[in-house]
């Protein structure tokens, strides 16, 4: 079956990390992997184009089928696999219920991050305030503040005692947030979370290459 | 069952009106309906805050859990109620594929409705710029011809050739776009799902009684 996947994907992006480690878990071994380069817009050429016409990655195909929404197509690979690899949503209603609300939650916190990161590359210059700047990151810190307390509740997953769907989706964030350098002292059981998971096989295998090479932009999340 | 479930909901909100929608789908009659104002500020109220502590509508509680994230709920429904009412994924895996594309797209209309609609909600005023205003509506505009163009392919249906999860979650976000003033005639395909589904029982019941009560504000979509 993996021989029918195809993903195009950017190193650094998590919608695209999060197909990757959907497609470990469901040891789904030896699909077409095509790195692109959001730096030579290589998202925006025409093989991309053809399966993603709104010219983002991930641009993803399994057989005939696309599903280029990143929740949707872990959400199709786990309903697709359901018995193969790791089980992503758990059978028990109060895990499960769980599950949903941390999986879903992650896109508030993936609305806030990327209002803080990607300010300068979303707003022209002339509209550029420093007043939204600061209230975007306080809006931020109040988002990074309650999955603190989230990650303090439990042992080592997001949503359940077990590693499951809410990772895969909200795992790359939360990197991205000390990619971009959150202090750990800050927020230990965030820290905590993040260097638990490092070494998970689908989580290793994938890590954005791009953040072995290049150095981190510490600064970012310093007054987060 | 549903005597187990309570809704905290307000009227006009597309995530409130989607979970509601997927219960009536589900056949889950009896329910505990709360309806609560934003305008006098209900949502910061104790009894939203003890289930939802983000101070957002949807609270959502079945049983002992809670699941407010709107998305969460309505998957949550559909795997606990599977073989009741409606089926809301498909089996066949091309149509589910599908459904779960278009789903996660729904965000990103969901994201561009609100940049226009909230604007003036969402940024102060002494950051409020025309150049803006004109970017989002841009962005808005395009994105309604992407699902005019969706819709062409389709006849009744968002997704599938059943009313589907897709119809649940993104239905409100087609009518909300016409009770803000889309113009018919410039957006035919939107125009004839959004009334094809009007009297859709889910849909006709559970339809905003402020949109009922209160005028349309039908200046905001003039120039999408």
């Amino acid at each position: 079956m993996a021989q029918d996947i195809t993903l195009m994907w950017g190193s650094g992006s998590p919608p695209c990390w999060r197909v990757m480690i959907a497609l470990e878990e469901k040891n789904l071994k030896g699909y077409k992997s095509i790195r692109l380069s959001f730096e030579k817009g290589e998202h925006k050429s025409k093989q991309v184009m053809d399966i993603n016409p709104r010219g983002q990655l991930p641009a993803f195909k399994i057989g005939n089928k696309i599903i280029n929404e990143s929740y949707g197509a872990c959400m199709f690979l786990e309903n697709e696999f359901k018995s193969q690899g790791t089980k992503l949503i758990p059978d028990c209603p109060t895990e499960q219920a769980m599950v949903y609300q941390r999986m879903f939650e992650g896109l508030t916190l993936a609305q806030k991050l990327g209002a803080v990161v990607y300010y300068s590359w979303n707003v022209p210059e002339d509209e550029r305030r420093d007043s939204a700047i600061k209230r975007n990151k306080a809006a931020l810190t109040e988002e990074a503040k309650l999955w603190e307390g989230y990650l303090a509740k439990q042992c080592k997953y997001l949503a359940s005692k077990d590693f499951s769907m809410a990772d895969v989706l909200v795992y790359p964030y939360i990197a991205y947030f000390f990619h971009f350098g959150l202090c750990e002292k800050r927020y230990p059981n965030l820290a905590r979370y993040y260097h638990g998971l490092k070494d998970r096989p689908s989580i290793k295998k994938t890590w954005p290459p791009s953040w072995v090479d290049i150095p981190d932009s510490k600064d970012v999340m310093n007054d987060v």
